[in-house]
Formats: structure tokens, sequence, C-alpha cells
């Protein structure tokens, strides 16, 4: 919907290549119009997030993408340029405090921090939209869905409500500042570990690691039938990396508790001690 | 996204005008290229299925929508034309037998007979997609999804589960076949009463009355403040029809059991014998 709605006709739009996603965008972006791939970690296979890229400021927006589950990487500083600033926050939304002035438009599927899959959150600058010169379906149209307060259609009744009540408890927990200090305590729990452990390696750059997802390997892949039947015995699920990347990754959205992250500590060092 | 699926680029495509949600999908249609309404009973605040059309078999496709819930009309014989006939069947699906065969495409919202309001239905013809010359962006582009298997995007979990039970519970009723039955009787019990009680006032054409939403009014509005207060009384709740017909509107989907339509048609006699 993004370049449906901020790309003109015969315009174009400028994307920042960080991963999967990232990449799923900028292909839809070239049915509407010419896409600029500002910079890309692509051929790095994705450990770490480009900076220092011109960003173009003809471009009638700029794209990118805050977290990248399956490579581990998340974007700390967000550039600054005068076009408007479009940011998918699909992974890490209400994970940390921004500042949120600095993007014209925010969406976020819910299925991470926010609610069940079936639902998708968009903050947008009104001003920003209306400006293509395209025909826009209303199904597709922000314009048509702010004017109807988001019932242009029949709403998703059950994955807002339980988004609604999501976002109760993490206001009853202090809010975004607070569940911030919680994930960087996961994170920095996890990542002590990786970087202590010799048996284990990071595969992000340190400086992008993501507070949502942690990838990395075992130095020596012949333990992997090992340390597989260790977390899984420990009530581990889903520690098995993307197929892109390989080796491990641990999802720690704000719904997982510290002590989760413990136990696959716990396991870690278990498997030290068993070599 | 029917129109981005099947009208070719300078095609055109032919409509059924029947109601509120045919005319949006015509307005939809009309951001694709050439709409022709084919029939309409708009002049008649849609009183009634137009019959007896020609439709044109050099568009693209023929549309209609198969149950108007706002005017209590149904489709009860769908026309024979040599192009794909593609059906919006959002509020009577799984409500009675039909031939599926005489359809190219099916779309339905679960909001109704299927589940809970999130996810839609689609059953297409492969052979009708891909023949647009048209570029569709993936997320709009049924072969894309037929492709990932209904997966392209994360799905709406819980809505699609709990359409899964609802199928689970219709079957274990006896299917389509035996809903079907549940459904006529209900219908038959209230039309009979609206036709019977000179109180009141079907506001659809007989031979296309709705098995799902029955439209009726008073015959004399004086009545209404005493009738509103004796369904209510009576744990009835959503009665009032749509502002754009007025009076009453019920709607008996297939998780409406009979004796809900026999509490209303109770009402209306005590109506009757209290005035």
């Amino acid at each position: 919907m993004v370049p449906y709605n901020l790309m003109k006709v015969d315009g174009k739009a400028a994307y920042l290549d960080t991963g999967t996603w990232a990449n799923g965008a900028i292909k839809e972006a070239r049915h509407f119009g010419e896409t600029i791939v500002v910079a890309s970690s692509k051929n790095e296979n994705y450990n770490h997030i480009p900076k220092k890229y011109p960003i173009p400021i003809d471009a009638d927006y700029f794209h990118c993408t805050s977290n990248n589950t399956i490579f581990g990487t998340q974007i700390k500083q967000f550039p600054q340029t005068q076009i408007p600033v479009v940011c998918d926050m699909s992974s890490d939304i209400f994970s940390r405090v921004l500042d949120f002035t600095q993007f014209d438009l925010i969406y976020a599927g819910a299925q991470k921090n926010m609610g069940p899959a079936g639902v998708t959150l968009v903050i947008v600058k009104e001003e920003i939209l209306g400006k293509t010169g395209r025909e826009i379906p209303n199904m597709l149209n922000y314009q048509q869905h702010i004017a109807k307060e988001s019932m242009y259609n029949t709403p998703p009744v059950f994955p807002t409500y339980v988004s609604l009540l999501t976002l109760q408890w993490l206001k009853n927990k202090g809010g975004i500042a607070a569940i911030e200090k919680v994930n960087e305590a996961k994170a920095k729990l996890l990542y002590t570990e990786i970087d202590r452990n010799p048996l284990f390696k990071g595969t992000a750059a340190v400086e992008d690691r993501s507070t949502m997802n942690a990838t990395f390997v075992l130095t020596d892949e012949s333990l992997t039938e090992k340390f597989d039947s260790l977390w899984k015995a420990a009530g581990i699920s889903g520690l098995t990396g993307h197929r892109s990347v390989g080796g491990y990754r641990a999802s720690m959205y704000n719904a997982l508790p510290i002590e989760s992250v413990q136990v696959l500590v716990d396991v870690m060092q278990d498997l030290e001690s068993k070599v």
C-alpha cells in the first residue's frame, strides 16, 4: 500500500535493503515505479545494517525496515532526510523508545509485539497523502481508511480486540520505556553468553544486533545434535535459524520473560560443561 | 482484487447492480476499466433482483452479489453466460445448495456464515487467471496466493481456525443440504407471519426474498414505539433496518436457531393482539 499511496506517477522511491522483508517491499515497489536501493547488505548475507548512504532528495519517500527477524539485525539510528521516512516496524514496534516524530508513516503487522496475526497498524502523517496523481482503489487508499475511521471494511474484530488487551498489558507494565529495559536486559543476558561461551558465535555485526532476535551458530558444527537435544529437553521451541542463515535464532519479543532467556543461557553453559 | 486479476488492460467488465455491496464493487471496478452495469434495481430502492438482462460476451467477466443484506433480496437463479461468472457470496455462502460449477470465482468474507471477521474465502478456477496483461502487486495477485498455498503473508490464524470449527459444526449438522432445510423453515416461518399479519408488510419482491435477511415495515408507523419496546423486551437485538430502507431487518444466518425466529413471530402476534 505504501507505493500505491506515496509514489507519484512517474515518481521514484528510495529503499534500504536490510533483509528478506525489506527486499520483499522493494519487489512490490517496482510494480509502481522506479525503485532505488540506496544501500544493501545482501552480499554479506544481511549480517549488518548499511550506514552513511546518500538518500536522493528527489525520491517520493525513503523506506526502511527497523528490525530484521531472520538476520538478527536492527536499525539503531535512523537516517536524517528531508523526504518522508517510511518504516516497517512489524517485528519491533512497542519494544523501544524512539523519536516517533522522525517517521512520516509507520506500519506494523500485529503478530510480534501487538496481538494475533490478522491486523496491521498504520500511523501516517496525513499531509503526505493524496499527492501521487495515481488512481487508488478505495480498499488500498489510506485516505479512505482515515475517512472511515479504520472501518471502511468490516474490521478483523478479534485480532483488534486482543491487540487492545496487549497494549493495556504493556501500559500496566509501565509502557514502552519499561519494556525496553526488560528487552535490553534479555538481549544483554543472551549476547553476553554468546560472546563468552567459546562454543558459540554471533552472526550479526555487534553494533547492529537486534534486541528482538539473536542469531548465532555453533563454532563446532559436530555439536549440533547434542545442543539440539539439550534445548529441546529444556522446553525451548523454534530455536532453529532460518534456512538462509542456518544456525540458531532466539526470538525475544515483548511477551517473552527474561526467565525464558535464562533457560537458554543455562543450556548453553550446560553444553559447555559437557564437552 | 477481482478487477485487478480479471479485467484486461483496455478490457471491460459486466456488473449486476442489486444493492449496496454490488454498487461498491462497481465503483471499485471503475478504477480499472470500463464497467458496464447490465441491470440495476436502484431506482426501486433495490427491492427486487433484475432478470432477463443481456450480458455482453466481450466483457472479461460478469459479477453479481448473491444476497443483499440491506434490502433482503437474494438471487435464486443465476444467469447463464459464456464469460466467467464471479459471485460475491459474503452473506449467504454455505446457506443453500447451488451448482457451484456455474461460477468461475466465488469470494466471501467470513463474517456471516463462516467465522469471525478478518478472513475471506476465495474459490477460483485457475484457468481464468493470468490473462489481463496487467502488472499485479503480489499481495493482490490470486496466482501468488495460490502458489504460496494461501500463506503468502502471515495468515489471520484465529479467524481461519474458527472458520474451520464452524465448518466442522456445519458438517456435523448434515452439511449445506441440511442447513438449507433449516434456513428455508426459518424464512418460511417469518415470511408467513409478515404476509398474514395485517400490521406488517415485506419490502422485497416475494420471488426474490432472501432466506438470510427478511426486510419488512409496519403498515401503521404509529405503532413503531410499541413494537420496538416489545421486541427489545423479548431479547431481540439489531432488528432496526438499515437507514436506506427503514423499517426492520431480521437476519437469520446459519447460526441462528429457528426458536429465535419463533420469538420474533410471537412478538409480532403479540403486537397484533394488543392493537
